[in-house]
């Protein structure tokens, strides 16, 4: 921590600002300059708040010289962090894509998608079961009867499983049916939900909080890290702004600010980030552009009869139509996505 | 739900929009003015999905005409909810104080606040025992020994006591000592929670979430109202913004606003809403001026030594001048306030 | 300027950074501690741009010491600066009072407001003659024609004027007409009209921009102070969120903080602030109760006839409901408002 | 427009707002549902405040059916403009490249400038000469010596000039050396210059503004175009959010947006928009793979010595780069950009 007094400070203010920090077990290091006097700050125990300095006579400025995540950071680890579920890589070379519907609805419905997504080249396939809705009166999802339908759609079409989880207490059941979990936006500070996937053998994938900052996300990717579970995987999926054109603002430039500042792979979820179809092909390009490692997406058979969110959901050709472009852009930036559908060799 | 065709929308169009609302179920009452056609949409089953329409050709605008709030909107109840918890009404004509440090440190530092709590005629005793901390490395505070301790501080001073539960799973034992359950504003949207809540025989304070608009907090006190808990406190407490010099923006015009569109009591928290000690005051006299019904306010005997949130907690002093203040102030929105201190006769 | 390197920051990067600096003609003063470097940076000619230092290899983070404004802050004047015009003194004891027609309609119009306005007690008729209308398709005001009938209509009431001008062009025949020149929120950073009042001998009120840091706003008053005009007064008058209840939020909380960092008086806009009648009061109150200098009110003889915001202009009895309501709110922070009328002496 | 009436509304409130109508001029068309009364409203004169309507007892809802905007939406125009500047199409299939030095620092500057400029394949040259700069303190520009200092530079490389001007006083004399005028950020609702921009014989690029809706762009744009000059070219150029981590988060989504409700060519500036140089290209590359019709850049021979902005200022050898990725981006939306260099053909 560096304390920069004002110009205008006392001999007496300086010396007071010493004193309370002595009392804290710091070691502090003075340096008087032509106009200011600063004051470096090390050791002492815990986390300080320095709003508690800022207050004190005298001082100017109070700035924290150490990032408050460690784990998560590259100075923790410069290299990428590459997750390995059953050979699907994530943070590697090629984007990996998850898409499905918003809810599993029904045994059939899950089983139909799961065929096309597959079919597209994606990885893993998505889809809700346990559904955070903003009205009590809304579709809430099937539960644990919809994590088996998904296992089940999935394990027919050799994809990865991942679904939301939102209460501690369904974790040790789903645990045996999905592959990534993922914590919504609005429990990415869930502090006892996080502390919890801090001891599960499992990726978590930890979506970015409607108003959260890039260092908030990175913190609550900290708190899972802490607990020793390494395997987190970042998701930029839109922030609230003025702007009400769109349901959220995706913010496209966190992807290369996370990638920079976090060995932590970065995903893209342009359907909440835009909330309306036809911008979610434009920003799904955009997001790989811009260097993210994947993307999940919301795709559905019928999306005019979804349960829930059918306006974001592209149809199954929209999601093919999609990959052909990524395979283009992905060239530019040095990466490859799903790889090109085998030809029949007729001859 | 209003469609408002657009004036370019051919019959063909408006026939699409027709076919699609009745097969979900909708009565469709058609006016075709001279530049525009609008569809009057009644029935169906459910919410609906506005964005479902919007992406059909031709559709211009699609306008909800009922709010998706019903239990803690005014039109389903006018008066003013007040909620009596053993003698103490909150909201009712006077204005509630609820006073003490961020955290339960200690049982004799609890018990030193809420004496001072009490003399400046506050009514609550505030306090955490449970600390949602962006830092996994920060005090997480006392836990259920934290209630205890404040149980009894409050007992002997005839308080009644408020703090934050974060965990659906702590709720059986906490209900055992306290009396107002406080939803944090991270939790805002933990919908596990909110429902728990809803089979509670106790009082929930609602804090309103960092980005969450007024609409969305009334929509988390319907999940707890749905339950059948109608004993709702909403609190303000700071919205994030561009402007960095305070913590959160304290959004003050919410207070009318809540106060208009709900029943329920409104209460202030200018602690949380503004971070920093000397911006306290004038934001709790200012909450006042504009209608709260309450204040919820950090204070500590020795804020300089306080394990969290120290920067933002009242001076005992402090509390005392501010609520000398305030008494002047509740006059001029025909409110009382804590009522003076009984002096001493002498004779 | 302090350079605080990072931990892993080579000797190599820690010579470069001080060559550039050198380079530039700063004074380095190096301080190196267990974990990180520290460098003070002092000298150098003219702004510098951090950004080009947190750019090089080995830099942690770059801060500032000193703010960017010199003449609008405390560390300038530590007295607060009272505006005196011809009697009226903005800044001091007195809470002043603003208050008219958002636009001047016609000459009997601003004569009828004149008289209401005097009768509430307000100091200084307000009123547009230049609008600033998002749509180029409304009414734009009556210009020069709209200021002469204020200045008749305030000197019939013995009023100043207030009025906004856009376009540095107008100056000079504006001047003539007002007494207080008004930059509104949409010109705050109009820094060529800016400049150009630097020289003007008139007070300036100075609204703060949409979404405008306090730091912006006191670097836009340092625009106009620098050119050697030190009577500027700020206007906070509501920022843009993601909350869309009302069209602006006001930021309470900046009336506090600004008269912390600057000398300057300081108004509020309640009418702006909220943009709808009901809203008005309340944040009026607010304000005071926050330690506003004065208020800038919307009011009009017959609100539902204005050609522009009649739904947040104040009826005259409103406007007089709300002085009596600010009489009782000022004493609770030492000050006064509007003498009461004088009462006829009855014996 | 349409009023949606609350279900609680009474018979007398439906014929106040009725006459209310009828007394502004409009013609009312008045439909009764099962639960609600809906007013459709057409005719009047002017522009409407919906406000004035929403205070009316018993009004749930007032809905504008039409956009604000006319001559910039798609329902004006429904192909793309196409913007030919001496051959130059901004606007069609051709992704146009605009790039330059932030500030015009001297004549011998600017000539290198337009060189590697060229070589890259933009075809216009950007440049500052009136710098609009939050510091009074800080280089404000060469002003008109720096406009002939572009345009020699330009003409000697064959590439068009676009320059930022601030004031319309300088309109008549910039004209001569400039091909398109820009309009910055902080001038979009500087409603005197853009009337001003509506009589000039010359392309404008307009900015949209750190907080301005999508909206309020395109309204913007009506002002130049409703005078006269419809060759209007909208820029996104980051908005102002909670993260800052960056001066600004660009708003790719706007692209896409803008591209749907306006024929005008869209443009993104990823300079501005994150205002930091290792983030200009990832954005860059976003913003074509999001459907921009060009990009304005900021590249200096020299940015470690530039005078403004060299933050946020590519090397020559990144502009080089980035075209060759936007190259291969710019095929995933069947578009072209800046040809590959001719190859010396050797035989």
């Amino acid at each position: 921590m560096i304390i920069v007094m004002n110009a205008t400070a006392t001999t007496e203010n300086i010396q007071a600002v010493v004193e309370r920090l002595t009392e804290q077990g710091f070691d502090i290091h003075k340096s008087t300059g032509a106009t200011h006097t600063v004051l470096g700050v090390v050791g002492g125990a815990g986390a300080v708040d320095p709003r508690n300095y800022e207050l004190l006579d005298g001082v100017g400025e109070v700035v924290r010289i150490s990032e408050p995540y460690k784990l998560a950071g590259r100075l923790f680890r410069k290299e990428d962090t590459v997750i390995d579920i059953r050979g699907v890589k994530i943070g590697g070379n090629e984007i990996v894509l998850m898409a499905g519907p918003c809810s599993v609805e029904s045994r059939s419905g899950i089983r139909e998608a799961a065929k096309f997504v597959k079919r597209s080249g994606a990885k893993v396939l998505r889809g809700g079961a346990f559904k955070p809705r903003s009205s009590p009166y809304s579709f809430q999802g099937l539960g644990v009867e919809g994590l088996k339908y998904m296992r089940e759609a999935a394990d027919e079409n050799g994809l990865l499983v991942i679904s939301e989880i939102m209460d501690r207490m369904d974790l040790p059941t789903a645990m045996k049916y999905i592959d990534i979990i993922q914590v919504g936006a609005r429990n990415m500070q869930n502090y006892t939900l996080l502390r919890e996937l801090g001891n599960m053998p499992k990726p978590v994938l930890l979506k970015r909080g409607m108003s959260a900052t890039i260092k908030e996300l990175l913190m609550s990717a900290e708190y899972i890290m802490a607990g020793g579970n390494h395997e987190v995987i970042l998701c930029e999926r839109g922030i609230r702004t003025f702007e009400s054109y769109t349901r959220n603002t995706m913010d496209i430039s966190a992807i290369p600010i996370l990638k920079s500042l976090s060995h932590l792979p970065v995903i893209a979820d342009p359907s909440h980030g835009t909330g309306i179809r036809d911008k979610v092909t434009p920003m799904a390009r955009a997001s790989v552009a811009a260097g993210a490692d994947g993307l999940l997406i919301e795709a559905h058979q019928d999306p005019d009869h979804a349960l829930s969110d059918g306006a974001q959901s592209l149809y199954p050709d929209q999601l093919q139509e999609l990959v052909e472009q990524l395979r283009i852009i992905s060239k530019a930036v040095n990466r490859t996505i799903a790889p090109e559908p085998e030809r029949i060799n007729v001859s």
